[in-house]
């Protein structure tokens, strides 16, 4: 069968959609529930409904569109809200190119056993309540205190932007009851990073997402003058966290085949030229695809931190904030997507996804698998990032012909 | 002659002092030319007036009490301005311990062959437009531009600053071509730093005064997705920053002797959870009471920063914003420091001085001595801050004492 996306008409909906929440400091600032994901959700029902789809919106404003009857449905998608200053592609490319691969199973009347759907999962990206609150949510895997309490990354509490939309907390935690059996999830995204480019390869297959541990992390010693303390007197917490950097990451790479941390958050207190500093917070952001790395990961690290702060004079401590667990990808969708790929004649790699994507929510519900297409330079999060669109149309492809077979 | 200071007035002046802008958030908030620093002069040239000294104000703002008639003048003082949220001793113990002098000899009537004045200079902090501004001004060392295009550390420009006054850039320009031909000067000043008090010594006689480099840094990557980038493709700036603070340490502490390196302020851009930064920004205090040795770690410093940046893929790239020479007591002055200390049966030590002091500015146009008394816990430039008073009635007889040998 030598069915095809329209890649002409899927540039076309990634570009309308670009043009909403469009941030005068660069870049796409739509985070869920903001006035501009309102405009996007709205903008995507009616393209849902132009494709001849049944649209649907859950508790969790996930919006879904269905092809074909009742039963197990197959469902493709991943999310349109961004980061602050984010891409045009950083989710919306998995959105649209499900929707697209719908719209030409239509077009084509192909006769399929199981129905499909297109997915756009609520606030991937995090900004309320932690990451994946939608994909969470579909899932069952929410806890109402999270929601009642939680106070969001843009400022505001949760309960207060809820309350300028259609949502409420209940209907959030509703959403895991309405929703249907799930035969299987892809999700086609940007990789974020540089591998599939430096590979120079058009299209990855994931074959495990990693899981990650967030922490927030502080040394403290004492803060005191520069020029009047020697460095034998001094408790420099600055020093602690830079030790720690250093170290840390030399004994992740070198210990981990997969693990990675990033220290990306910093605050050194109180701040000033001439004062050495009395403490360093920071965040922790530890990654892996393998669960017993993550933990050793985090045990280990933990440890180091506190070593370091022992050896300094210094206190150290931390708190977890956030975590999801690893997931591997089933050898049934990773053995299909490579065959569909060989048939396409498409080259293409598996690898690990370090980034965290409702895929790896849906695992618990349903086996998934993920296509990656190359992002240039690796740039994601950023006005600057873009994608090829001969890679995106190889992906769509790809995604096509899988959804055909999965529903088949 | 067995003349000494009333420990108990001089106290109470300190108290007096330390109760004028006093800051809800901790400590006093007095900085030049602030209505709290207006206050406090005002109260200054009363209690001088008191004191029956003839009080003079320059066009900088410096404040002066002279005892005695024309001819070369041994100037004693230091500053009452103080950081945000600073102590009461800082500076303040300089001018009234000065003040208390004078009036002590006013009081026995001393026959003294050279005038004597009490100083109090503007803006030691530099919470305007760097730091002594007031004895620069005296010494005749500002530029015109620096003033007239200052940003201040407080926010507003230094013009609008000055415009709430009754003081110009032209009259403090004007400073350095009005000031007495001065014979000395001398300064009593916290240690600011805990080596008095960990060598348990009431009184510390400072043979050097280290100079300072103030430099911003910035090492520039690349921000990439923390899941997404493995090491070897990060160009991880604050990974850059924290080796050559942890490396530039060690470096310093091992070659020289007595130079300083701090990193007192630090900002890691994006600053997301899970980017790795693209860029890290800070600031760097070196100091040493050598002038070949600040040279030197100046310039070795700036080497190793270079060469980080280079093996990580990274830019680095600095400027000087702020710089002070070093300066040696002359043997004259610590001589006769040491003598009176003996004659008076004080323990006592010789140290350099980590911090600048107004006494290193004089130092370019006449003998210059400081004395030191104990920080307790080292603390200072905080609510914090304290003194022993015992230390304190030790060092203004130290003051008394030499005062009127330099001037008989």
């Amino acid at each position: 069968m030598d069915i095809r996306v329209d890649a002409a008409r899927l540039r076309k909906d990634i570009e309308d959609l670009a043009g909403i929440g469009r941030d005068p400091r660069g870049g796409n600032s739509r985070p869920s529930f903001s006035r501009a994901d309102l405009e996007a959700r709205a903008w995507l029902m009616d393209r849902v409904a132009a494709a001849g789809l049944d649209c649907r919106q859950d508790g969790a404003g996930n919006i879904f569109g269905r092809l074909g009857g009742p039963g197990r449905v197959v469902v493709a998608g991943s999310h349109i809200d961004t980061v602050l200053n984010g891409g045009a592609f950083d989710g919306s490319v998995g959105v649209l190119a499900a929707l697209e691969c719908l719209r030409r199973i239509k077009e084509e009347k192909l006769a399929l056993a199981k129905p499909l759907e297109v997915a756009s999962f609520t606030d991937e990206e995090g900004n309320l309540v932690g990451d994946f609150l939608g994909s969470r949510a579909f899932v069952g895997g929410l806890k109402r205190e999270d929601l009642e309490h939680g106070t969001t990354q843009l400022g505001p509490a949760f309960k207060d932007i809820l309350a300028g939309t259609e949502f409420t907390v209940d209907g959030i935690l509703a959403a895991g009851t309405e929703r249907p059996e799930v035969e299987a999830y892809l999700e086609l995204h940007i990789e974020q990073g540089p591998v599939l480019e430096t590979e120079e390869m058009p299209v990855g297959l994931v074959d495990r997402i990693a899981g990650k541990r967030y922490r927030l992390g502080s040394f403290a010693g004492t803060a005191s003058h520069a020029g009047a303390t020697p460095f034998e007197l001094r408790r420099d917490a600055f020093l602690g966290l830079a030790e720690f950097a250093v170290k840390g990451t030399q004994h992740t790479a070198v210990r981990y085949e997969d693990g990675l941390m990033t220290i990306g958050k910093v605050a050194v207190l109180p701040g000033s030229f001439s004062i050495v500093p009395g403490r360093a917070d920071f965040s922790l952001d530890c990654r892996s695809a393998s669960a017993a790395t993550l933990e050793a990961m985090d045990r280990e690290l933990l440890a180091l931190a506190e070593d370091i702060a022992g050896a300094r004079g210094l206190s150290f401590g931390s708190k977890l904030v956030d975590a999801t667990e690893p997931v591997s990808i089933p050898d049934r969708m990773l053995g299909l997507l490579k065959e569909e790929c060989r048939d396409l004649g498409y080259p293409n790699m598996t690898l690990a996804s370090g980034a965290g994507h409702d895929a790896q929510i849906l695992a618990s519900v349903t086996d998934v698998g993920m296509i990656f297409i190359p992002s240039p330079d690796g740039i994601s999060h950023s006005p600057r990032e873009t994608i090829n669109w001969d890679d995106l149309e190889k992906g769509a492809n790809l995604l096509l012909r899988s959804l055909i077979r999965l529903a088949r």
